[in-house]
């Protein structure tokens, strides 16, 4: 029979806790809230506290990623947390509630952070965000995370810039206050949104591979460095088809994928997992902000001499109104191939990504972009959409 | 010095005609409302009604295409009007606001007649659409252009289906009346939106070769089957990438391609034109519809073995709210290629074609489709995607 251990199941679908019991009708144990203490490889046995050890012809890592936290006191104080799981956003939410939370401050202005700023403005709370960098969003250009920046500012989001949070203490006017290099910061709760490292400590210890991201080292297959055993999803690596490195992405729908073909090979029905090309999301009230490929900076580690430029256009005719977007393209100038993209815009941005992420996957270059057959109707861009313009762009400065 | 000799200068960006002084001061002779009666290729010379003949080291044919009319009594009568250019809209909307019309009769539900609904039905104006067929928008499949029978009729336009034109009239309670086969339906104005013809009178009279689409035959580099005479836009052929036939498909996008690459030909710096996948799209009202790739039985004709499936989705996380999408695929039976996609739904339907417009382009085959690397987020889509579900099952299914 298989098992499931774990903390929770979570259908994406319903957004609650699928049931230890509905999974046994489909002939899965789920054991929640189980700890494994350890792994007999030699035996094929999982030692589970409290529990007598279970057998297993193929064990499967999926531990995920759990919250980084920078080590600075006060992190122990009540209401200072951190969000990674489903079980995190119950809670967080219930104890919003129950200290009818006026003012919150975010400590990171990456995914997370940027996500539960708006969240927490749309319920009427006050956020403050506290980052490590100039503006929100590292891995975007400048140009475009200025918009996220005005974006957050004009929904009365306090971003404060260059700010390092040294500790964290009880406050003089709410209950807590992070104490930065830009000045203090008061509020109800403090959420710490820094980043996930993958949790690999079980499969350390077992002598599982671990790559250089710090991720379990899996092959096609999703097969680690021992035979029977596999892992998938945030704890694990991918293979990414433009850098062509074994990268650590945390992603729900790379996990998902993973997750699939991990259980297609062990169940006999092989299948090849091809990689990922890094497509990425996030919406900031109003906008769309979506990334794929490499940044330059990833290109040039790679051995690309890249070359970059940020185009500016609508993801509609501009005759129907504005509605702008940005869009940064990164390419080899060696070869001209599209390497990667970064767009913040309007809707109709994501999609935009989406065709790019394609475009990456078949490794076309800034020619081929360029003259690409998109579904062109003046509602959805122009004749020459900011894609073809900002390939040709760049094509012509190599 | 180049010269221009049309009809109308319209320049996309600002919605209004760029005038013949304007064009001047680029270097460009532009002379609008001009007839060409011949062309002298031995010589080298376009003749111009009431005006010298013009001496040319090349020629661009960009004569467009008209407005296909059925041959119906009553063509003739005041109000009765086709749309197909600029100049053709703003006297609708001038005759609209004129004659204070209250009821248009709209014959043909493709493009201009879905969009022309659309734009009619915002100003207050009660549409009555009369359709050959069962369904608006014969491409797509009927399980698609359901919902966009719905969506018109819950926009209060009224879609008499499967009724064919016999005659248009005065009429009694309106100034007009359209007899067809499912009843007769008054209207102040009546707009003919059947289809449109490639222009190639002109072309043909001097010998160009015409393509069994009956558009102007072309190669690659725009050229004709004279040396030095080109073509570009709705009047000439493209090579469709997915068939391998030339097709003639009318859209404004393909038409900016061709004309540059034309020029780019023409001035000495080659240009490669590589072709369209089939994109398209157009707006009803909160519904984005959109299609690219081969349809089935254009799939069966191209000497593929097709199958095809429908699946339901989302285009955001379902816990966030139900936003339905429709995707239709076609693929290879022997292969596993992907030919094709229709799609209709919420916003980020036409996304999604875009995306799939990139996978014909490279080939892909619906393994690869199914595990594609798109840019996740729960505002955007599920985890896994509308499309990763529907290339999964098309591809079980063979």
């Amino acid at each position: 029979m298989p098992y499931y251990i774990g903390d929770v199941i979570q259908d994406e679908n319903k957004l609650i806790a699928r049931t230890p019991e509905k999974f046994r009708e489909t002939g899965i144990e789920v054991l929640t809230h189980t700890r494994v203490t350890g792994v007999d490889t030699a035996k094929g046995l999982v030692e589970i506290e409290g529990r007598p050890s279970l057998n297993y012809d193929y064990l499967v890592f999926a531990t995920g990623a759990s919250a980084f936290v920078p080590d600075i006191p006060g992190l122990d104080l009540p209401d200072v947390c951190s969000l990674r799981n489903l079980e995190d956003a119950i809670a967080i939410k219930a104890r919003l509630k129950e200290i009818n939370a006026r003012r919150v401050v975010v400590v990171g202005a990456g995914f997370i952070g940027l996500e539960m700023s708006e969240a927490l403005t749309e319920t009427g709370i006050a956020v403050t965000v506290i980052h490590k960098d100039p503006l929100p969003a590292n891995r975007w250009d400048p140009a475009l995370s200025s918009m996220m920046l005005e974006e957050l500012q004009s929904h009365g989001v306090n971003f404060v810039a260059s700010a390092s949070a040294s500790v964290i203490e009880k406050g003089a006017g709410a209950p807590l206050c992070v104490k930065t290099s830009q000045g203090d910061f008061e509020g109800d709760l403090v959420l710490m949104a820094i980043g996930v490292r993958p949790n690999v400590a079980l499969a350390k210890s077992i002598g599982l591979k671990i790559g250089e991201t710090g991720a379990i080292s899996v092959n096609f297959a999703q097969r680690t460095s021992v035979e029977n055993i596999y892992a998938a999803g945030d704890c694990c690596e991918s293979f990414h088809r433009v850098s062509r490195r074994w990268v650590n992405i945390p992603l729900g729908d790379i996990a998902n994928k993973q997750g699939r073909v991990a259980g297609r090979n062990i169940g006999g029905r092989p299948l090849h997992f091809d990689g990922v090309v890094g497509a990425q999301s996030f919406r900031l009230f109003g906008l769309e902000c979506a990334a794929t490929g490499l940044t330059e900076k990833e290109a040039a580690a790679a051995g690309f001499s890249p070359v970059v430029n940020v185009t500016w256009g609508n993801t509609m005719a501009p005759a129907m109104g504005p509605r702008k977007i940005g869009l940064k393209l990164v390419a080899d100038r060696s070869t001209g191939r599209l390497l990667g993209a970064q767009a913040v815009g309007a809707a109709g941005t994501v999609g935009r990504i989406d065709a790019l992420s394609v475009a990456l996957w078949n490794g076309m270059n800034l020619d081929q972009v360029g003259y690409l057959d998109l579904a062109y109707a003046p509602p959805f861009s122009a004749a020459w959409d900011v894609i073809h313009n900002a390939a040709q762009a760049l094509g012509r400065s190599i």
